[in-house]
């Protein structure tokens, strides 16, 4: 780190992981956090607020950082068009676009499983992040989009573009699901500085625990990424298994 | 072939690609054209018109066909924003959610060697179909976004779907990129209905000629389409070659 702390925007930092990432990286950069709405007591002052589908917004949002950690989409897999096309589509265009024109040099872009869903739909394990994509829903669609503009802000205009294709953020896993695709809280906010603190010029990684039973590969994120997972999902469906490290 | 012709759209039916394909598959198939604005005289009767953003007239243009040959689209690799999200994003899930609506079972999706071309850009070839995409422009992103939702279509609605990454199309080639990437009208012609014809329920494929100087691998197109290109640019450069059949 120098000694001049990177100045990040989150966007989308209303979000259950945007939540996380705002409380445990705020010591580590000056974070600027983004909400559609803003909550009543954010965990930072640089606040702004907009909707991504509205490009002077996003390039308000954008002005004065170093990277942007880019979380704000409509999350949901059953999402239609016409939420996915101004909010995942539109919003993430807006915001790499407006960040290359303020001279960003980092964008880490919240991808998801769910751009490899149809492998997992019929058990074709492992899946590769490398592998042709198999969106399993319009969500999904929309993901595979930013990873491929992405690709191009990187490869056209020399933006670190890192990708990360989060599992199931949950506080605990709780079933046979999340036992192999979960990303434990502390797993995400390390794998979102490692990407922010990258030198790689792209890269689209899966971002999960080093679940023992994991389908997903995070070879790559571990080798390239340098990311050390800390938990995995075994130790909660282990009747042997010793106590969790906080669950004392 | 059933004794009843299929029934086939084909949109952007007025591109030099459409051209040629309405004139050589009209005898085949029972052809539909889609133009933006329709010409004076179309090759066939059965004429629709529309802009590709207008979700109701993509429903009026693949009412009762079985088949659907995508091609409108802003065909420029410098094409800004503004054209892409109407013409080729929006578009194109408009045509395939309309499709699909209408009970339509085969899309064959004009791709782009766009989607990779930031691997000639660096001469990383050869190129197979099957890498992840590199983009070189907004245009060739959008057409990334395409493939990605002809992928969920097929796996999730069981629509068989062959995208074709169509080279340069040309009468013929002229120059040494032309001499690696033509495809020549006939050989377009062929791939089109070999891609109508093919069972496959996804594939993404090189649509070159049979070019001895090319770098992007045909042999998918070949074993899984069938595909039997005719022609080779390498004909137009060398010296002692033959004379071309149809420049006697």
């Amino acid at each position: 780190m120098s000694q001049q702390r990177m100045r990040v925007l989150i966007t989308g930092a209303g979000g259950r992981i945007g939540t996380t990432l705002a409380l445990h990286l705020r010591d580590r950069y000056a974070l600027r956090l983004h909400y559609h709405h803003a909550p009543p007591n954010p965990p930072v002052d640089d606040v702004v607020t907009g909707d991504v589908s509205d490009f002077a917004a996003m390039q308000r949002a954008v002005t004065g950082v170093d990277a942007v950690v880019h979380l704000a989409a409509d999350p949901r897999t059953t999402a239609p068009w016409d939420s996915v096309l101004p909010n995942n589509i539109i919003g993430t265009y807006n915001v790499f676009e407006a960040a290359r024109q303020a001279g960003v040099r980092k964008i880490v872009f919240a991808s998801t499983n769910h751009v490899m869903g149809m492998y997992d739909r019929d058990h074709q394990w492992p899946v590769y992040s490398h592998l042709p994509v198999r969106p399993d829903s319009l969500y999904g669609v929309s993901k595979a989009f930013g990873e491929a503009l992405g690709r191009y802000y990187a490869d056209r205009y020399g933006i670190s573009v890192i990708c990360l294709r989060i599992g199931w953020f949950l506080s605990e896993p709780h079933d046979e699901i999340s036992r192999w695709m979960w990303l434990s809280p502390r797993d995400c906010v390390q794998i979102v500085w490692r990407a922010l603190e990258s030198p790689l010029p792209f890269g689209i990684f899966y971002a999960i625990s080093n679940n023992s039973g994991r389908h997903w590969d995070i070879t790559d994120a571990m080798e390239l990424l340098g990311y050390r997972p800390e938990d995995d999902a075994e130790r909660f469906f282990t009747d042997t298994a010793e106590p969790a490290p906080d669950a004392s």
